[in-house]
Parts: C-alpha cells; sequence; structure tokens
C-alpha cells in the first residue's frame, strides 16, 4: 500500500472543486490520511464557515470506521445499531452524507469529506473527488 | 458590503427588545458580524441564564450556515439531511427557532440570535430585529 | 427574596434522601441556588457513579430555564421546539425527570436534581426534596 | 469483593478476542475497574480507529450505571425515560450494545466495552468475554 500523498490530496480536491463549480454550489472540501489525520482542506469562496468543522470531521468519519458518512447516518437513526454514536470522539462523528473512504489496491489510505450544500449535493460532489484517485 | 457596526447591533437589539417587551417575555438577544463572532449580547431581567450559551449560538449558526435555525432544524430531525449536524462545531450549532441571517445590499452580514420563550416567541423577536436593520 | 443557604439544602437533600430509601433506590442528589451553582450534592451508597454529573446539571438546568427537567424534555423531543437543546452550554443541559425549581415567596431561588432509578422515581425523590422547603 | 485484576482484565479480553476471530471481524476491547477507570485495552489489527474510543467508554457506562448499553440504549430512544442521557458526562455515555456489567460474587467489579462490528457482533464478543470471568 502506497500512502496518501499531499499530491493526492491535491488531485482528489481538485476533481471536487470542479464538480462543485459544475453545480453551482462552493463547498468545503477536506481530506485525510490512514490514520484520520487531516493533510488538506479548501473552503471556496462564499462555502459556509459551519461547513469547515463538518467537512474535515466527515473525512475522518469516513477513515475512523471505513464507512460513507451516508451509510453510517442510515445505521444512526433512533433505533438502529449505531443510534447515540455521534457522541463518541468528542464531536467528531458526522453521521450524514459528504464523507467517503479512499481506496488504492482494494485498500482504505484515507477518506474525503465533502460539505456545503444538500446531502445528495455533498455526496456528488465527494464521490467526484474519490473518483479521481 | 458594508460591515456591521456596534451602532448596527444596538439598533436590531432595541427592535428585538422592544418586540420581548410588547410580547411580555425577557429574552436574550446576540448579533454576530460576518465571521460569526459575536458583536453584543443583552440578557434582559428575569430572561433564561440557560439562554445566554443559546442565543449566542443560534445568531453563530445563522451566519455559519447563512440558514434561519428555524429552516436548518426542519432538515435535522431524524431522517432529514442535516439530521446529527448538533454533534458539530464543538456544540455551537442550534437547530430550533430564533436564529435568521441579516442581510444588507442582498449580502449576509451577520446574523441575530434570540432564545428566552416558545419557538414561536423567539422566532418573533428575532424577526423584529432583523427587520429593523 | 432570600438566598438559599447550605442550612436550605441540606434540609431539602434530607428530604429527598429519606423518600429514597423508603422507596429502595440509591440516589444522588444535588442542589443550586439561583445563579445555578452547586450548593451540596450526595451519592448514597450504591448509587450510579454516571449519576453524579446528570443530579448536578438535573438541577443546573431546572434553574436555567426555570422549569422541571421534565417538562423540558417533553418539549425537546424530534419535532418539539426544543429539539437540539442538549447540544448548548457545554453538555449541562438534560432533558428527562429529576430536576425541579425550588421556589420561595413565589420566586425561583435554586433547584433541586435527582438521577439513580427509573424516571418516576427521580421524579418522586425531586418532588420529596422540593417539597421541604 | 475482590477488585478486578489487570490478570482478569488480559483473561477477559483473551476471551473477546478469540470470539472475535471466531466470528471474523476485528474489534476494540476495553476493560474497566470498579471505578470505572480503564485495566486494559485492545485493537485488533484491522478494526475501526473510531472504536477506540467507543469500546471504552461503552466500558465506562456500563460499569457508570451497572447496566448492559444495550439496555441503556432501549431507554433512551426518543420518548423513553432516558433520552437525552448522551449529552451528559462528557460524551461519555454509550448507549448501544456492547458494553456489559463484570460482576464476581454478586457484585459488579467492572466492565466491559466492545466496538467493531454490528450491535450484534459487538454484544457476542462482550458477552464471550464477561462469561470467561
Amino acid at each position: 500500500m502506497t500512502a496518501l500523498t499531499l499530491a493526492d490530496a491535491r488531485k482528489i480536491i481538485a476533481a471536487a472543486e470542479a464538480k462543485a463549480e459544475e453545480i453551482g454550489q462552493p463547498m468545503n472540501v477536506a481530506v485525510v490520511d490512514a490514520g484520520s489525520n487531516l493533510i488538506a482542506h479548501i473552503r471556496m469562496d462564499g462555502a459556509w464557515i459551519g461547513s469547515v468543522d463538518i467537512s474535515i470531521n466527515k473525512a475522518w468519519t469516513s477513515r475512523a470506521f471505513d464507512i460513507t458518512t451516508k451509510h453510517l447516518g442510515e445505521n444512526s437513526q433512533p433505533g438502529q445499531d449505531f443510534y447515540g454514536i455521534l457522541a463518541s470522539n468528542n464531536g467528531k462523528v458526522m453521521i450524514f452524507a459528504g464523507g467517503i473512504p479512499l481506496t488504492r489496491d482494494g485498500k482504505v489510505v484515507g477518506a474525503i469529506g465533502v460539505s456545503g450544500g444538500t446531502g445528495d449535493q455533498d455526496q456528488t460532489v465527494a464521490e467526484a473527488g474519490a473518483a479521481s484517485l
């Protein structure tokens, strides 16, 4: 397994940024490495300042549990297996769409987190970023 | 865009305070600038001390996401797009009525946050403050 | 209005403790003053250690919003006016039964918080304490 | 009552680890003593890093309230007695399956917490650990 580099992160972010521009919604985009530590983050002009934290933590969550935050969210509703997980890990667990693990050679090497629009918009932009790896 | 001044904040708070007195419910009222940093806050005599934090963070939330906290709350119920958002940003995300972005010349320049009564009361007082700008 | 003294708090706690012994459930009992600051707390032998924090914060919450935590909880369910309030005030907002404001001469002078059993048990013990003032 | 020793904790963890290997799901396993303080923790190779915190706090919660986290979770859903309890104790309250009190001679002497799979998997592994005492 080759570790995710800053060059990788920049390429992923560029792909996400292009998709965000295409759909006309400014976004925060973050990439973390295999240890769930931040490599790079951008806040596009006009993107919500409340989404800085959310984009970084969506990326953190996706690597911390090797799962999309969308999928984790589906299992964290009242009555589901992980209901209450957002109280753990000091507020870093995000349970709504926009975080996706990044894989290389079948191994998770990091994750991308996107925040700035609706759930569908965040997910679309994150997928564009992840697909570029 | 002209930045929100302390004089602006005082005018907004005075309008909110007048409305709170009119409906007979003491309130906490807070105004933040474009960076979501507090400009001014008042706690009317007899208003809940637990609402100091809530009024300030309703204002923070409204500017951080350029949305009313009432609207954000509607999208943060179980099963909705932003369910779980209150775990983010270190406890600053308020998802119930009373926070409204402040706009000038079509741009968001800050926000007002009100806490001290029912959701309807908080919203009414916040609207009175926002309308005065 | 006469401020709540340590002697008052001890009397309130003794009444709550007697009720807890009567129903056979060891409890944590806390009393706060008008500023919502702790005056006294006891953990009865065998009571849950996780309830230390909860009893103190139920008392805090009841004075901070001049409401029983039971009533606040009814208004903090999904879809209700205060849904999401537990994210505020740094984890001090408790929204389940056991916290009751303490009044003297028609004024709130503090609050009692009880934790250690079911909601009904906590409420019963808190009521016994509050009634002794 | 004899206090839980490190040797006890290692035995419990070994039994849990064996069960996790049997079901093919790497886990985090933690054991706390009667004061709810950590004695030992392991993260099996490949287990989620987000589950370090969760396993330790499931153990903490089970001892703090002398209850399985599964049972506590059933009583912490919207409308239930303990809805909102996850706001207490600074993010240490876990309300989903995987935490079980450890008893000796009919007394709770600590707890085990397991995180790394589905609720059923976590519970199964925790039960195997607890049964070994």
